[in-house]
């Protein structure tokens, strides 16, 4: 068993397919090659989660999605959407490791340099982002929050002044807020990642390929060693007799 | 206008309407003479959410009553469970004041004394319950959290044990842990508070009561200058265009 | 008992009436039918309290009609500077609830978004006014203090200006902070707040109307189920026999 | 000028002469040879402050002597009381250096190991100095708050039970909440130090000690070189013209 | 280039070679097939680092591993002792991903769980790894140190007992701490990863298992796309023309 | 022996005596005349420390310096650099109180007003420095770092270029960030102090003459009463039997 391939789901939390090429060309770009890659998305619902009932919307399915990954006998999965929405639901249901883009930007950046920034498409997005920076410890590590003015359905539209926005956003937040580090806030303010990296000459991180590497290095403990999350207390999943376990079928 | 009752729906967030006149009950003990309580349960779902894929279930019909109360000009609602689940999407969804239990305590808590313990039913809720304290900015007030080890179900069937439990907890939160006062951590270890203030002469905060003393307060403010949570970023809507709110309907 | 109306003090721990009847009209526009408003003022003493030399000359005739309130059954009191002047002085002497405005308002604003600014009038006001910030828990909740340059004579002499500066410093905190609620810092920057909702369209907290609304709140539930700050340790009241308590007659 | 012996004045913020001598013998075995110790009480006033309206009672004479001891050109002035009572106030008032016990006591634990406890008479005192703890900084170098179970004027009529009270808290520190540092939480636990050093083999410190030597640093900078508190903001004196600063003579 | 295997040096920073074949054989046991690892120990130097004066002297010929391995052209480096001793020097010399065992393991742990435990061996170990959880942001998120009281040299010579000591610790701070997840404070408290996971049921976390891990990630995510640590501001290289290189060849 | 003079070594960790001079005139000016003073520096090693590595090629003999300081019976010993380079080493070698001038100064900055801010030369200071304040708990007392842009050898060649660069950063600091205190953040931002004061009307902190007094206070302490750092847990020595301390001889 040691020897099949690693196989990790990333789930597309929104109603369309029209991410899923794209993330896809991200991760075989930067996967292990014995790793086993499978992209999906909602059969319906929004196609961008800006709001945080969007989320709401795309979590069931998602849940689904993450449910069928450890029947199916995954070895992790990821849920792709800078928010980490539903990171504590799917942890609860399954044994599989979950990964949260944020979360895993997040304490790779802690490692890379002394503060970072966040490069978001609108200030809308920054309430939960910065709680979600204060759960996991990093408010002295965060530099600053830089906004683009971008909506998502714009980022996919005009990909070039995206990456123009980002580069000059990333810029700011060097020489004026003191960042060593940058994590793009969005899995659509993705595969610029090396160019920024060469241009900036700080450490840029694409939450596509964050997440990706760490589900891949979380897959392979879990497969080798059975560690992942804690089933103790807060991720202990509801009983079968309750009932409700079925609606993930 | 000014003269009719103020109007706030209390949302028991579960498939059941076996928590309604106890809560209905616990409400008119304290409510003010001009609000109109209404409390409501949902169609189906989870009779307690003590797992947050529960909580998940239980959302989508409970965003619906918060939506519906806003339509019908109540004046504030609260989502009655001490997670405080469903806050951010309730927020962002309507204009009305929405109150969560578990926020509200704490900071009522905050201002009555140095240190405040939570008395929980299992060791599973703390997890969620811890992050909402740090989110509230209250780690340095939270003295302990003290575990009874009742599920919501037993708290239901063996109230008097249910209340012995309790009053021992607190009792050891005060001796040893420095709490000066008291939060009940679940809306169904309701109806003792004037019993263990009595009995503990030190605060204990009822969430069924505090939560509807601070809906009442907002409800009241809302009305009066049309005060509530801001709509600018973090609670923005969802535009109409994006075709989502009608699933509220 | 429970019938007769609800009754507050409002104490201006100010050596002038001059403020009396204007605090009195906010409070007669938002206040609840069922309860009585008492505002007093000191009868001698500094006209404003920017310096904490004043509030400590304040002190004591406040913590009189404190302890007055208390002896004639008063249900709640509220000290009118946003100091929070003598809060733990108050409560270690008395068992009805003791309001500060700035804690009232700071909690208040914690859950009407992710962050709030203080409008002050002078650099002078932030230290302790911050260190009230960091003792409520709340600094990861302050966007900034924005500073007017305002003395508190000149609000009272010049109210036109003072409400533009305002609206000026609190549009500043919301584009270029991230001020999501604005509090207005001074119980004498008040009067505007459903102007400034409307103009600003985010939440606006004055101050005299939050800590009155709260003192309602509290004063009720004191009454119906006996809830004030905890008496034991921090606010234990210092014994009879000391004949220290005599000075407060 | 340079020449002249440095002045300084420790007020014993209480209405009793029983501690001058105790504290004026401790500070006569730890003082530099070229400063001169004026220890003085309060003409009136209670004998401790355990209470926080004591502190009150007890902060007009108190500032009296510090406004005295500035107009005198003493070269610094230490309030003696480990509640750091009326600090801010004094501080606003003069320009010379105004220590307080606990301040001093708390930096200084902090360089001498990872942390500290701090020794109390009573569960009363705990609240107002975790605060203080808190304003200081230091919430993570606090071990714990041990309790003795001893009033003041308990403190004075058994000492040999009080020494032997604070060795066996202060060992419980050491042993079971990781303490590697002791400060004694009371200027009349106070004569032990070298005793408990050397039985404890850990640093014990004594407010008296170490307040006067952080005044006796203080004063000195102050005469050399003209270091003080920041005068700007926070400390800012009120003006003459007010009319206030005269209660002081 | 791509395809070569990628190489990552373990630096075990001890003038001994006693711990590499069990280190080589830790590693072996989980590392991918695709990389290399090489482990290297001192010439000379304690045979442990208990104490901060030895990870100083084990200092300067660890830095010469890693500026050697960054000349040969290896994909990271870990230092591999629990103090996370040179981290900051380590990466401002090179360029190559340098990894340490307790940031590696207290990031991954934050992720798996609420709350955190860490085994040591002894107190004194305690206040620097405290400093390095507080460092790392993760002071919310530490439910406790648990000391087994072992020094290094005894753990090498009385592995059974060490399995034993590590399990009692771990089992208290997950039944008495609220621990959800346990991690190994020495690189030496190692090889009993897989056996503690199923004994214990929570996560557990073998400091050379999990800086392993990431340094594979790093070291796939440098070679692939050049992310690595900041050099920018904190890490910046010592300039040539200083001459002090040189001491590093 | 309580007659003779107190003896307190400042260590310029650096490979030249051309600080030396300076230190010591600074020094002398502000010393106590019972107080001895022996500046020393390195015989080989970088002539500043900007670089993290170069701490780490000058900490050896700096350790032996303060081990001789310890056998020679110096009362006190100063590491001069704000890095706080060997702080944790050099306290568990020995004995004799042994200060940090960034500790030392930030600490008493905390004592003279609400914020302070810390002028540094080059950016590259800042991750450990501000690392440094989080580990003083002094991270809610930081208004801002502001860079002048000058390396240490610069500052040697232009004295007056780099007192008007101080002054103006320094005005910028209190104008612009909120800074009450201002702390010169280099043992080389020397000699400025009185100037400085009187020029910007703040306090501002020289950490040669900081650390000195702070340096006084522990030797006078550690004669008159044993008081030192805790040899408990942190600090404690390693042992003469592991033969690693015959390198300082």
């Amino acid at each position: 068993m040691v020897n099949r391939m690693l196989r990790i789901l990333w789930v597309n939390p929104l109603g369309t397919d029209m991410y899923d090429e794209g993330i896809t060309k991200i991760i075989n770009e930067v996967k292990r090659s014995d790793v086993e890659v499978k992209v999906v998305h909602l059969s319906r619902g929004p196609i961008h989660v800006e709001y945080h009932y969007y989320e709401h919307l795309s979590l069931h399915e998602t849940l689904k999605w993450i449910w069928w990954a450890d029947k199916k006998k995954f070895d992790a999965a990821v849920i792709g959407c800078f928010y980490d929405l539903g990171l504590r639901e799917a942890r609860e249901l399954v044994s599989i490791p979950v990964i949260g883009p944020a979360e895993a930007c997040m304490y790779v950046a802690a490692t890379l340099g002394h503060k970072f920034s966040i490069i978001v498409g609108r200030r809308k997005w920054i309430p939960k982002m910065e709680s979600n920076v204060y759960q996991c410890g990093l408010e002295k590590k965060l530099a600053s929050f830089r906004v683009i003015d971008f909506t998502v359905p714009r980022m996919i539209k005009e990909p070039e002044k995206l990456k123009e926005a980002i580069y000059n956003a990333a810029r700011k937040a060097v020489d004026e807020d003191g960042a060593e580090v940058i994590v793009l806030g969005c899995t659509i303010e993705s595969g610029f990642m090396k160019y920024l990296i060469q241009e900036l000459q700080v450490p840029v991180l694409d939450p596509v390929v964050i997440a990706w590497k760490c589900a891949e290095m979380m897959a392979d403990l879990y497969r080798k060693i059975g560690l992942t999350h804690s089933k103790l207390f807060g991720y202990e999943t509801p009983p079968e007799r309750d009932g409700f376990l079925g609606a993930l079928e």
